[in-house]
């Protein structure tokens, strides 16, 4: 079947925009092949049956500093403010998370003045010059009794691994904030699209030239689709390479949706559970996507080794994996036209804004390419 | 592409029924091609932006008799109960339909017992023998005055054709009651998906062995893929054939989605608009689905003649063009293996359950084809 301009292995993110590209500014032909019964990838959101709309696979907080990105998929959607605000449970009680001016006035039971509250860090932290790996990282930033509360339990439970063996960017992501900014995140556009992600990846390729092929493993049809220009794969890398180097490990996910019959149940969309019990976190997205209903949800989610990867595990021996089989990826790439891209077939942990922004420095690459004869 | 078993054109109750037959019953591998970017057909429930369900394509009322049928989908659902009760709009009231004692004791402004409203529209009935149409079917069972407020006017905004030039079966498919049951049909089995129609359609089709190719348009896709054993087509059958003997009429639907910030709008999940408005009937779903929330939403229906096709229209001519569609579609079945089959390509009302024995008898029939060679 050489029907079709581009073959896309994916409907997440990265699938829908190359598509979306392809079809609108080359007028290709798409065939998107997905796994999966749905579109979106992880940013899939639904309903679930107590009818709340849910992020399936765990909260997607859209945020970005790029106002490119952010015009772009304001053609397919429009916004509500995204109101991301996080709250950790320690100690028997919730704080503000990140930690800001609040959460060390509370923990430390302190009024404190930004100077003050600076000094009482100055004091705690441990004087490391150069972060070796996380654990390092926190100490340095925030000093040990902080870490014990906040970092340590979180991050064993939620990579199974000590803050000692995963790089210091992992809690590096987090900042520290001297001010009463209580927002998970600082970017310049924070925004949920009001209709959900779903509906805005569905609107992006909605196209007659777009076909998407759902609950199909895209090895199995690979042998009968041959792509006029070229193939995007949006899967596991070592998946796409048979494992014929190792497999790369993944963390996955398992999450558990309860309805209760109450307009909320946490004071804002997540709580992080660092030290207590077996959930890493709770998600009540209904902060987020502002629906207007008499009950609501609340995901627990629980961190796992094995199922379906989610997040790329950041250790040195990993990043070494990864790039031997980018050099495969790079041969397939200029022998067979195949591009790899998106958070699995990067093995990087990649924001919603960022994987956009990615898939569209392929779609540039791939709009390039000399024709195939 | 010589990989799949059975191509199914078409992701509706046939379609899906037949998939899950081929995957379940023979590890057939299914590809199933639509045009729509949902499965479903038009039983597609979807969530409202609202956050209210819908019946995007008008109201399902499942309803059978067929014990068979219901034990077959409660193997891919659980029910509630099918409270479908309709009324209809006339004279500035709204009266139980179909009609019943009750209907008639106000319409009338009389109280009667079952004896006295026989003598009544014994009175008012014409007396035709043998009805030849519509108007005269409803004349000679409810005469003139019942036929003006109920029937002639809905059945010219349905069908832009006046009852005379339609066959009998059209209005004869309403039953006329002289008891005060006012539920909107006489079946043994009424009752609706707890989930809604497109979940239990989606289990059905929950199998590695079957793919969904979502927003394709199957003729595009025809040449490169040759199933092994069949094909099964539910589109339209004229399409199939290029309309080269004509084009089948069609009745086709607009629907306006509207949010109300109550509970509950109407008294009950269908109003029928005969002789007001430009809408035929309203429709607030949410009486049958039972969905607990706080808004609701109404669902306007416009009938129209160009459009998705919904309804055949009964009359003479159009069973006779169908009729020389069907034999170049024997001939196609016999030659080449492809089973027309469904509202679509059989140009014929089917109720849900009609139209999912149909699509069992035709995976029999498929089931009971010699191999191909």
């Amino acid at each position: 079947m050489n029907h079709f301009d581009l073959v896309i292995c994916g409907a997440g993110p990265v699938g829908c925009t190359i598509a979306e590209r392809a079809a609108n500014q080359q007028g290709w032909k798409v065939l998107i092949i997905e796994k999966r019964n749905h579109i979106a990838g992880n940013c899939y959101d639904c309903y679930h049956k107590s009818g709340v709309m849910i992020h399936r696979y765990g909260p997607h907080y859209f945020r970005t500093n790029n106002k490119e990105i952010f015009e772009y998929l304001s053609k397919f959607t429009d916004w509500i403010p995204g109101d991301y605000f996080v709250k950790s449970y320690s100690r028997g009680e919730l704080f503000n998370f990140p930690i800001n001016l609040e959460t060390l006035e509370k923990f430390y039971n302190l009024k404190l003045s930004v100077k003050e509250a600076k000094e009482l860090i100055e004091n705690v932290r441990e004087k490391i010059e150069f972060p070796q790996n996380s654990e390092e990282y926190v100490l340095s930033k925030v000093g040990r009794e902080l870490y014990e509360a906040f970092y340590l339990g979180y991050t064993l439970k939620q990579w199974e691994r000590h803050p000692k063996d995963l790089d210091a960017s992992v809690c590096g992501r987090i900042p520290v904030r001297f001010n009463k900014d209580s927002r998970y995140s600082d970017y310049k556009y924070q925004v949920t699209p009001s209709q959900g992600f779903t509906a805005m990846f569905q609107k992006m390729i909605e196209h007659p030239n777009i076909s998407v092929m759902l609950q199909t493993d895209y090895k199995q049809i690979k042998p009968f689709v041959k792509p006029r220009i070229a193939t995007v794969y949006t899967g596991p890398i070592d998946e796409y390479f048979d494992y014929k180097l190792g497999k790369l490990p993944w963390r996955s996910l398992d999450f558990e949706f309860k309805e209760y019959y109450q307009e909320y149940k946490q004071p804002c969309v997540q709580i992080n559970y660092p030290n207590d019990f077996d959930y890493t976190r709770t998600v009540e997205i209904k902060h987020v996507t502002k629906q207007k209903c008499w009950n609501t949800v609340i995901s627990y989610e629980y961190s796992k080794s094995s199922g379906d990867p989610y997040y790329p595990v950041p250790a040195p021996e990993n990043a070494a994996l990864y790039k031997k089989y980018e050099e495969l990826a790079m041969l397939e790439q200029s022998i067979n036209r195949v591009f790899f891209v998106g958070r699995l077939a990067a093995y990087r942990y990649y924001n919603t804004d960022q994987v956009i922004e990615a898939a569209l420095k392929t779609f540039n690459q791939i709009q390039n390419l000399n024709p195939q004869n």
